[in-house]
């Protein structure tokens, strides 16, 4: 089963031309597309190394010999209009300074926070001396925001088959199974699915180790009684999807945290109920931010809402207080509020939504009340 | 089982003095560290963000309020003299803005490579505007390549895990698996006996895929006859082991990569040989080619000897034709010629050595000949 054949075809081969456009409004003869994430989006080309130099009338995928076969393989299958240049690591500042001084742009845009400093040190010094280097931010990241169709189905894939691992994987909390053992039987049960990976390490934190957001599985069993918060997703083609639930086997012990349950999933629906295309990030944010400032638990929801989620877990648009993104059609995002007592431990709730003219569709389902 | 308290102590409480010793050589006064190993090098702090602000008398972690029991508790585990200061990303400016002012070294170096020219662009002009910034590069990962006895005890448990692990899934083969049932059964594997997870994406690469040397596992049923690269490595306590193998059931169909996996492996034996402490990466790297150049194949051998692992799977030292490095004792290095015959397929043989004065020590057990 190639999983692909199941979806919309992703719009890969009309990208180059939007990015153009883009471009051309900020009077930008070519770029050299750094982020990973971007040259895919753009090409098609998933290989962990590799540049593009997009000019108005060509764009050429610089990368290396263990990408030579792939390259072409897939800038075809993209019908994505740009030849490939395979060198070797140190001769591809060579390459580039040839590329460039052929198309001759004068200015060259880089992406700043998809270079790191010394690698545009070396670019200004000895790839392009001549040339002209302008920083640039979130140009590609821009036209990554509103999912085309294929993309989308990608992503709900992705967030199917996260709820259907954790419905598979439950039964083992009831065994008093560890962290660890929990997180790597979701792990496996989304690639049993068909999901390539998941998307980011899976958070499986019991006990008082929920109190911290990010804990990493441990050797710790999991006992009835404990709020158990699992924070996983799985990647399909590329793309990702984000959930969170807070589990418990039997009734939650500590008093504080059954309250905090219902706070944080009124909390959560609040911030769901507040998105729609127009609607500025920092109402979605602070929407669920109201809910749990007045149970008295402001300075326990210690992060942002959510995020945009797509080939990146972590992408534009930011769903937080001092975001200042507006919600699109089309924008996929995560609205995640959390409550954390150090101590005594934690509750998160998060689903993956798509953002529509009047609201949103949710793409995780997994119930909320997961008792 | 905590599976750290089986090793040696990692030497971290006096990491943070050796690197202030580097800093003193090249006359600086404070560095910041924002490459995410490099600060759990000299921390012990395992977040996925977070800087290591270091001054003559004393560091400062900077990091978000997910981390911020974590912070703590590492630090003190960890023995470190640090410490923590939790602040929201978009007041971590103010922040170290404050903590620079305070200590007032004048010179501020940067991790060149670690840092977008982005954040670097927001650190000159907004964070530390009167401070002079200095690019550093490879300050503390130089300290990272001789490894302690801890960090090799980690490692010698990930490569071990690593082949158990080839060795229990090796039978799929012989039922006609597919790549990513292979990929899959292997990730499993390695976390079922103790491995955080996989150290990179597992790399099963089968009949003309394998011609590939980065091919992602597909739905491709592996036949008999075909040539197999398996490239994986386990992570154990944020260490990790690379290795690959050749491999296949029944008799190689192909005569050229019957005689490929012959070349390849007296190739990598060659650069095996060839390592020990005081010699040029160079030399290594020209002992493998040398070998595969002899059977007319050199232009196959598209990819680097080798690389150094730890907390990063690709580190320093690099193992390459246009390497300035030289091994040292305790380095860990990887030795990994490959032939590729487009359209045919490949073959690839990697082990992971710990280098010792007068030769090495091969952490990686799997036999080469896996008839």
């Amino acid at each position: 089963m190639t999983a692909t054949t199941l979806y919309a075809p992703l719009q890969t081969a009309s990208r180059l031309d939007r990015l153009r456009q883009a471009l051309d409004r900020d009077h930008l003869p070519a770029l050299m597309v750094t982020g990973r994430s971007n040259v895919r989006y753009l090409t098609g080309f998933t290989g962990s190394a590799g540049l593009l130099l997009v000019f108005a009338d060509h764009a050429v995928l610089v990368t290396d010999g263990r990408y030579a076969t792939q390259a072409d393989e897939q800038l075809e299958a993209s019908g994505v209009t740009a030849s490939a240049r395979i060198a070797a690591a140190v001769e591809q500042g060579r390459v580039v300074g040839e590329v460039v001084a052929a198309a001759g742009p004068g200015r060259l845009g880089l992406e700043a926070a998809q270079i790191s400093w010394a690698q545009h040190r070396q670019v200004t010094e000895e790839w392009v001396p001549g040339v002209e280097v302008v920083a640039t931010i979130g140009v590609v990241e821009a036209l990554r925001r509103v999912k085309d169709p294929g993309e989308v189905d990608r992503i709900t894939a992705a967030a199917t088959i996260a709820d259907a691992a954790l419905a598979a994987v439950r039964p083992l909390l009831e065994d008093r199974c560890t962290e660890q053992e929990f997180a790597l039987a979701l792990d496996t049960e989304m690639r049993r699915q068909g999901a390539q990976g998941p998307s980011f390490p899976t958070i499986c934190a019991s006990g008082p180790n929920a109190a911290k957001p990010h804990h990493r599985p441990s050797p710790r069993p999991i006992d009835p009684g404990e709020a158990v918060v699992v924070d996983f997703g799985a990647v399909v083609d590329g793309y990702c999807s984000d959930m969170t639930r807070t589990v418990w086997v039997g009734e939650l012990s500590d008093p504080d945290l059954r309250r905090a349950v219902q706070v944080v999933a009124a909390s959560q629906a609040a911030g769901v109920a507040a998105v729609a295309a127009g609607v500025a990030c920092q109402d979605v944010d602070r929407a669920c931010r109201e809910v749990i400032g007045d149970a008295g638990w402001g300075a326990a929801f210690v992060h942002g809402t959510g995020h945009g989620v797509g080939l990146d877990i972590h992408e534009a648009p930011a769903v937080s207080a001092t975001s200042a993104d507006t919600l699109a059609e089309g924008h996929v995002v995560t609205v995640e509020p959390g409550v954390y007592l150090p101590g005594i431990g934690g509750v998160r709730i998060e689903d993956t939504l798509v953002v529509t003219e009047r609201g949103s569709r949710t793409l995780t389902s997994t119930p909320k009340e997961l008792l």
